[in-house]
Protein backbone atom coordinates (compact mmCIF):
# COMPACT_ATOMS: atom_id res chain seq x y z
CA UNK A 1 0.00 0.00 0.00
CA UNK A 2 1.84 2.81 -0.95
CA UNK A 3 0.90 5.93 -2.88
CA UNK A 4 4.08 6.32 -5.36
CA UNK A 5 4.48 4.39 -7.86
CA UNK A 6 7.43 2.33 -8.47
CA UNK A 7 9.73 5.61 -10.27
CA UNK A 8 8.94 7.39 -7.65
CA UNK A 9 10.09 7.54 -3.60
CA UNK A 10 8.35 9.95 -1.07
CA UNK A 11 11.10 10.67 1.73
CA UNK A 12 10.09 12.12 4.81
CA UNK A 13 13.06 14.35 6.68
CA UNK A 14 12.69 15.32 10.70
CA UNK A 15 14.44 17.19 12.76
CA UNK A 16 13.68 15.89 16.04
CA UNK A 17 14.49 18.44 18.57
CA UNK A 18 13.36 18.94 22.22
CA UNK A 19 11.77 22.95 21.44
CA UNK A 20 10.44 21.89 17.50
CA UNK A 21 9.92 19.52 15.38
CA UNK A 22 10.96 20.69 11.70
CA UNK A 23 9.47 18.19 8.85
CA UNK A 24 9.67 18.20 4.81
CA UNK A 25 8.59 15.84 2.76
CA UNK A 26 9.77 15.52 -0.97
CA UNK A 27 8.91 13.12 -3.54
CA UNK A 28 11.30 11.86 -6.36
CA UNK A 29 11.41 10.28 -9.75
CA UNK A 30 13.80 8.80 -11.95
CA UNK A 31 14.35 11.87 -13.35
CA UNK A 32 16.07 13.73 -10.72
CA UNK A 33 12.81 15.58 -10.01
CA UNK A 34 12.27 16.38 -6.64
CA UNK A 35 8.99 17.92 -5.77
CA UNK A 36 7.82 19.75 -2.26
CA UNK A 37 5.28 17.39 -0.51
CA UNK A 38 4.84 19.41 2.51
CA UNK A 39 6.92 21.37 4.98
CA UNK A 40 6.16 21.85 8.53
CA UNK A 41 6.62 22.11 12.64
CA UNK A 42 5.60 20.49 15.55
CA UNK A 43 5.78 23.18 18.25
CA UNK A 44 6.78 21.42 21.67
CA UNK A 45 7.51 24.21 23.97
CA UNK A 46 3.95 24.09 24.70
CA UNK A 47 4.39 20.64 26.37
CA UNK A 48 5.43 21.29 29.93
CA UNK A 49 4.62 17.83 30.83
CA UNK A 50 7.92 15.74 29.56
CA UNK A 51 6.13 13.09 28.56
CA UNK A 52 3.19 14.27 26.74
CA UNK A 53 6.07 16.15 24.85
CA UNK A 54 7.56 12.48 23.87
CA UNK A 55 3.99 11.54 23.38
CA UNK A 56 3.25 14.22 20.79
CA UNK A 57 6.18 13.39 18.43
CA UNK A 58 5.62 10.03 18.49
CA UNK A 59 1.94 10.54 17.73
CA UNK A 60 2.37 13.45 15.06
CA UNK A 61 5.40 11.45 13.29
CA UNK A 62 3.16 8.20 13.19
CA UNK A 63 0.64 10.21 11.81
CA UNK A 64 2.72 11.77 9.31
CA UNK A 65 4.16 8.56 7.80
CA UNK A 66 0.19 7.39 7.92
CA UNK A 67 -0.59 10.42 5.70
CA UNK A 68 1.78 10.63 3.32
CA UNK A 69 3.65 6.82 3.03
CA UNK A 70 6.98 7.88 2.93
CA UNK A 71 9.34 5.31 1.64
CA UNK A 72 12.42 6.29 3.80
CA UNK A 73 12.87 8.59 6.44
CA UNK A 74 16.03 10.76 7.09
CA UNK A 75 16.78 12.24 10.52
CA UNK A 76 18.93 14.60 11.44
CA UNK A 77 20.74 13.62 13.84
CA UNK A 78 23.33 15.92 15.68
CA UNK A 79 26.16 13.50 17.65
CA UNK A 80 27.83 15.31 19.68
CA UNK A 81 26.42 18.39 22.37
CA UNK A 82 26.59 20.59 24.72
CA UNK A 83 26.54 18.21 27.79
CA UNK A 84 24.98 15.00 28.68
CA UNK A 85 21.98 16.34 29.54
CA UNK A 86 20.91 17.95 26.66
CA UNK A 87 22.07 14.85 24.72
CA UNK A 88 19.80 12.66 26.96
CA UNK A 89 17.06 14.78 26.24
CA UNK A 90 18.01 14.59 22.93
CA UNK A 91 17.92 11.05 22.64
CA UNK A 92 14.60 10.73 23.89
CA UNK A 93 13.39 12.75 21.21
CA UNK A 94 15.11 10.98 18.35
CA UNK A 95 14.10 7.63 20.18
CA UNK A 96 10.29 8.53 19.87
CA UNK A 97 10.49 9.55 16.62
CA UNK A 98 12.79 6.83 15.81
CA UNK A 99 9.62 4.00 17.29
CA UNK A 100 7.08 6.05 15.35
CA UNK A 101 9.10 5.32 11.85
CA UNK A 102 10.04 1.64 12.78
CA UNK A 103 6.06 0.81 14.17
CA UNK A 104 5.42 1.43 10.26
CA UNK A 105 8.43 -0.58 9.45
CA UNK A 106 10.14 2.28 7.14
CA UNK A 107 13.68 2.26 6.90
CA UNK A 108 15.92 4.97 8.78
CA UNK A 109 18.82 6.68 7.93
CA UNK A 110 21.08 9.82 9.19
CA UNK A 111 22.54 12.37 8.30
CA UNK A 112 25.18 14.64 10.85
CA UNK A 113 24.19 18.01 10.68
CA UNK A 114 27.17 19.49 9.04
CA UNK A 115 26.75 16.07 6.29
CA UNK A 116 23.61 17.85 5.46
CA UNK A 117 24.61 21.48 4.94
CA UNK A 118 27.77 20.13 2.91
CA UNK A 119 25.54 18.12 0.73
CA UNK A 120 23.00 20.92 0.17
CA UNK A 121 25.23 24.07 -0.09
CA UNK A 122 28.64 22.53 -0.60
CA UNK A 123 29.85 24.02 2.79
CA UNK A 124 29.62 21.90 6.41
CA UNK A 125 29.36 25.27 7.70
CA UNK A 126 25.89 27.33 6.37
CA UNK A 127 23.85 29.40 7.96
CA UNK A 128 19.93 28.07 8.07
CA UNK A 129 19.08 31.09 5.68
CA UNK A 130 21.88 29.76 3.14
CA UNK A 131 20.73 26.48 3.21
CA UNK A 132 16.55 27.30 3.04
CA UNK A 133 17.97 29.85 -0.17
CA UNK A 134 19.52 26.10 -1.42
CA UNK A 135 16.63 24.24 -0.66
CA UNK A 136 14.29 27.21 -2.46
CA UNK A 137 16.41 26.77 -5.44
CA UNK A 138 16.35 23.06 -5.83
CA UNK A 139 12.67 22.78 -5.40
CA UNK A 140 12.22 25.34 -7.54
CA UNK A 141 9.92 27.14 -4.85
CA UNK A 142 8.92 30.85 -4.81
CA UNK A 143 9.70 31.62 -1.28
CA UNK A 144 9.43 29.34 2.38
CA UNK A 145 6.95 31.04 4.85
CA UNK A 146 8.98 32.80 7.66
CA UNK A 147 7.65 30.31 10.10
CA UNK A 148 8.72 27.46 8.23
CA UNK A 149 12.24 28.33 8.55
CA UNK A 150 12.44 25.90 11.46
CA UNK A 151 11.02 23.13 9.19
CA UNK A 152 13.58 23.50 6.60
CA UNK A 153 16.17 21.44 8.81
CA UNK A 154 14.17 18.65 8.23
CA UNK A 155 13.77 19.19 4.35
CA UNK A 156 17.10 19.72 3.78
CA UNK A 157 17.72 15.63 5.48
CA UNK A 158 14.91 14.54 3.11
CA UNK A 159 16.74 16.12 0.03
CA UNK A 160 20.46 15.07 1.25
CA UNK A 161 19.07 11.72 2.24
CA UNK A 162 18.23 11.96 -2.37
CA UNK A 163 21.79 13.10 -3.08
CA UNK A 164 23.47 10.28 -1.60
CA UNK A 165 21.78 8.21 -3.61
CA UNK A 166 20.33 5.80 -1.64
CA UNK A 167 16.82 6.36 -3.57
CA UNK A 168 15.35 5.30 -6.74
CA UNK A 169 17.80 2.90 -8.98
CA UNK A 170 16.84 4.38 -12.01
CA UNK A 171 17.73 8.07 -11.37
CA UNK A 172 21.36 9.05 -11.95
CA UNK A 173 23.09 10.02 -8.07
CA UNK A 174 24.18 12.77 -7.18
CA UNK A 175 25.87 12.98 -4.11
CA UNK A 176 25.60 17.05 -3.16
CA UNK A 177 24.16 19.48 -4.76
CA UNK A 178 26.81 20.86 -7.14
CA UNK A 179 26.71 17.08 -8.61
CA UNK A 180 23.21 17.79 -9.01
CA UNK A 181 23.47 21.10 -11.04
CA UNK A 182 26.20 19.69 -12.96
CA UNK A 183 23.79 16.95 -14.27
CA UNK A 184 20.90 18.83 -15.00
CA UNK A 185 21.84 22.34 -16.07
CA UNK A 186 18.74 23.26 -17.16
CA UNK A 187 16.78 22.52 -13.96
CA UNK A 188 18.80 25.29 -12.36
CA UNK A 189 16.45 28.40 -11.41
CA UNK B 1 -9.91 -3.43 30.49
CA UNK B 2 -7.33 -4.50 33.17
CA UNK B 3 -6.53 -7.94 34.84
CA UNK B 4 -6.12 -6.09 38.44
CA UNK B 5 -9.22 -5.43 40.24
CA UNK B 6 -9.44 -1.50 41.75
CA UNK B 7 -7.53 -2.79 44.88
CA UNK B 8 -4.73 -4.20 42.93
CA UNK B 9 -2.35 -2.64 41.08
CA UNK B 10 0.27 -3.87 38.47
CA UNK B 11 3.70 -2.02 38.24
CA UNK B 12 5.92 -2.77 35.12
CA UNK B 13 9.74 -2.12 35.98
CA UNK B 14 11.84 -1.39 33.40
CA UNK B 15 16.07 -0.45 33.17
CA UNK B 16 16.40 0.06 29.67
CA UNK B 17 19.91 0.09 28.94
CA UNK B 18 21.39 -0.64 25.54
CA UNK B 19 23.09 -3.97 25.75
CA UNK B 20 20.42 -5.74 27.77
CA UNK B 21 16.88 -4.40 28.81
CA UNK B 22 15.67 -5.86 32.46
CA UNK B 23 11.99 -6.12 33.52
CA UNK B 24 9.89 -6.86 36.56
CA UNK B 25 6.77 -6.93 37.08
CA UNK B 26 4.55 -7.28 40.48
CA UNK B 27 1.03 -7.27 41.89
CA UNK B 28 0.65 -4.97 45.11
CA UNK B 29 -2.76 -5.00 46.89
CA UNK B 30 -3.77 -2.24 49.34
CA UNK B 31 -2.38 -4.59 52.41
CA UNK B 32 0.81 -3.51 50.91
CA UNK B 33 1.11 -7.22 49.98
CA UNK B 34 3.71 -7.74 46.95
CA UNK B 35 3.87 -10.05 44.75
CA UNK B 36 6.12 -11.20 41.99
CA UNK B 37 4.88 -11.64 38.61
CA UNK B 38 7.44 -11.93 36.37
CA UNK B 39 11.38 -11.34 36.27
CA UNK B 40 12.93 -11.26 32.94
CA UNK B 41 15.50 -9.43 30.45
CA UNK B 42 15.55 -8.62 26.78
CA UNK B 43 19.22 -9.13 25.49
CA UNK B 44 20.24 -6.57 22.92
CA UNK B 45 23.60 -7.09 22.28
CA UNK B 46 23.01 -9.78 19.17
CA UNK B 47 21.45 -6.82 17.10
CA UNK B 48 24.36 -6.05 15.10
CA UNK B 49 21.81 -3.00 13.41
CA UNK B 50 20.99 -0.06 16.17
CA UNK B 51 17.29 0.03 14.24
CA UNK B 52 16.73 -3.26 14.90
CA UNK B 53 17.91 -2.71 18.41
CA UNK B 54 15.44 0.25 19.04
CA UNK B 55 12.72 -1.96 17.45
CA UNK B 56 13.15 -5.01 19.86
CA UNK B 57 13.10 -2.80 22.34
CA UNK B 58 9.68 -1.01 21.07
CA UNK B 59 8.31 -3.92 20.14
CA UNK B 60 9.12 -6.17 23.18
CA UNK B 61 8.08 -3.05 25.79
CA UNK B 62 4.89 -2.90 23.91
CA UNK B 63 4.21 -6.80 24.13
CA UNK B 64 5.13 -6.65 27.89
CA UNK B 65 2.72 -4.19 28.19
CA UNK B 66 -0.35 -6.18 26.12
CA UNK B 67 0.29 -9.11 27.71
CA UNK B 68 0.57 -7.81 31.41
CA UNK B 69 -1.57 -4.48 30.92
CA UNK B 70 0.21 -2.89 34.20
CA UNK B 71 -1.22 0.42 35.88
CA UNK B 72 2.00 1.92 36.09
CA UNK B 73 5.39 1.96 34.34
CA UNK B 74 8.61 2.55 36.76
CA UNK B 75 11.68 3.27 34.72
CA UNK B 76 15.38 3.07 36.07
CA UNK B 77 16.88 6.43 34.41
CA UNK B 78 20.36 7.40 35.12
CA UNK B 79 20.57 11.40 34.67
CA UNK B 80 24.05 10.90 34.16
CA UNK B 81 27.11 9.43 32.53
CA UNK B 82 30.66 9.17 31.09
CA UNK B 83 29.74 10.92 28.26
CA UNK B 84 27.63 12.64 25.31
CA UNK B 85 27.84 9.31 23.19
CA UNK B 86 26.44 6.55 25.77
CA UNK B 87 23.77 9.64 27.02
CA UNK B 88 22.61 9.66 23.29
CA UNK B 89 22.48 6.06 23.13
CA UNK B 90 20.77 5.29 26.01
CA UNK B 91 18.19 8.38 25.51
CA UNK B 92 17.43 6.52 22.47
CA UNK B 93 16.92 3.28 24.09
CA UNK B 94 14.78 5.11 27.03
CA UNK B 95 12.74 7.28 23.93
CA UNK B 96 11.91 4.19 22.30
CA UNK B 97 11.00 2.01 26.28
CA UNK B 98 8.77 5.21 26.65
CA UNK B 99 7.24 5.53 23.18
CA UNK B 100 5.91 1.96 23.52
CA UNK B 101 4.29 2.73 27.28
CA UNK B 102 2.96 6.24 26.35
CA UNK B 103 1.10 4.39 22.85
CA UNK B 104 -0.78 2.56 25.22
CA UNK B 105 -1.51 5.29 27.44
CA UNK B 106 0.23 3.93 30.32
CA UNK B 107 1.79 6.59 33.07
CA UNK B 108 5.52 6.85 33.48
CA UNK B 109 7.62 7.45 36.65
CA UNK B 110 11.52 7.53 36.72
CA UNK B 111 13.52 7.11 39.43
CA UNK B 112 17.17 7.35 39.16
CA UNK B 113 19.62 4.60 39.99
CA UNK B 114 21.01 5.93 43.80
CA UNK B 115 17.03 6.78 44.56
CA UNK B 116 16.35 2.96 43.67
CA UNK B 117 18.92 1.78 45.67
CA UNK B 118 17.80 3.81 48.67
CA UNK B 119 13.98 3.11 48.80
CA UNK B 120 15.18 -0.45 48.55
CA UNK B 121 18.32 -1.40 50.70
CA UNK B 122 18.50 1.97 53.09
CA UNK B 123 21.66 3.14 50.87
CA UNK B 124 22.18 4.73 47.55
CA UNK B 125 25.58 2.90 47.13
CA UNK B 126 24.34 -0.86 47.62
CA UNK B 127 25.46 -3.31 45.22
CA UNK B 128 23.49 -4.90 42.53
CA UNK B 129 24.01 -8.48 44.79
CA UNK B 130 22.26 -6.46 48.12
CA UNK B 131 19.54 -4.59 46.21
CA UNK B 132 18.85 -8.31 44.98
CA UNK B 133 19.33 -9.71 48.20
CA UNK B 134 16.42 -7.37 49.52
CA UNK B 135 13.99 -7.84 46.25
CA UNK B 136 14.40 -11.73 47.43
CA UNK B 137 13.18 -10.64 50.97
CA UNK B 138 10.46 -8.45 50.32
CA UNK B 139 8.99 -10.72 47.86
CA UNK B 140 9.67 -13.91 49.84
CA UNK B 141 11.42 -15.34 46.95
CA UNK B 142 13.88 -17.88 47.41
CA UNK B 143 16.41 -17.35 44.63
CA UNK B 144 16.35 -15.66 41.58
CA UNK B 145 18.12 -17.64 39.00
CA UNK B 146 21.30 -16.16 37.99
CA UNK B 147 20.52 -14.94 34.39
CA UNK B 148 17.83 -12.83 35.98
CA UNK B 149 20.34 -10.48 37.96
CA UNK B 150 20.44 -8.17 35.08
CA UNK B 151 16.64 -7.89 35.31
CA UNK B 152 16.50 -7.02 39.05
CA UNK B 153 17.18 -3.52 38.41
CA UNK B 154 13.85 -3.28 36.21
CA UNK B 155 12.36 -5.18 39.44
CA UNK B 156 13.83 -2.81 41.89
CA UNK B 157 12.63 0.01 40.06
CA UNK B 158 8.59 -1.04 40.16
CA UNK B 159 9.61 -2.19 43.80
CA UNK B 160 10.72 1.53 44.77
CA UNK B 161 7.69 3.37 43.04
CA UNK B 162 5.44 0.85 44.90
CA UNK B 163 7.65 2.87 48.10
CA UNK B 164 7.01 5.77 46.77
CA UNK B 165 3.18 5.71 47.28
CA UNK B 166 2.32 6.21 44.15
CA UNK B 167 0.20 3.34 44.63
CA UNK B 168 -3.01 2.22 45.21
CA UNK B 169 -4.90 4.64 47.66
CA UNK B 170 -6.17 2.40 50.29
CA UNK B 171 -2.77 1.37 51.21
CA UNK B 172 -0.62 2.67 53.49
CA UNK B 173 2.73 4.70 52.53
CA UNK B 174 5.60 2.98 53.05
CA UNK B 175 8.35 5.08 51.10
CA UNK B 176 11.20 2.79 51.92
CA UNK B 177 12.27 -0.80 52.78
CA UNK B 178 12.29 -0.02 56.45
CA UNK B 179 9.23 1.84 56.60
CA UNK B 180 7.71 -1.04 55.01
CA UNK B 181 9.58 -3.43 57.91
CA UNK B 182 8.26 -1.30 60.37
CA UNK B 183 4.78 -1.04 59.20
CA UNK B 184 4.64 -4.88 58.14
CA UNK B 185 6.77 -6.95 60.70
CA UNK B 186 5.46 -10.14 60.44
CA UNK B 187 5.86 -10.19 56.97
CA UNK B 188 9.14 -9.81 57.13
CA UNK B 189 11.19 -12.94 56.65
Amino acid sequence: MTNSTPAEKIILGIDPGTNILGYGIVRCSGKNDLKLVVLGVIELKKYEDHYLKLKAIYDRVQQLADQYLPDEVAIEAPFYGKNVQSMLKLGRAQGVAMAAVLSRSIPIFEYAPRKIKQAITGSGSASKEQVAAMLKSILGEKDFSQEYLDATDGLAAAICHFFQGATVGASRKASSWSDFVRQNPGRVK
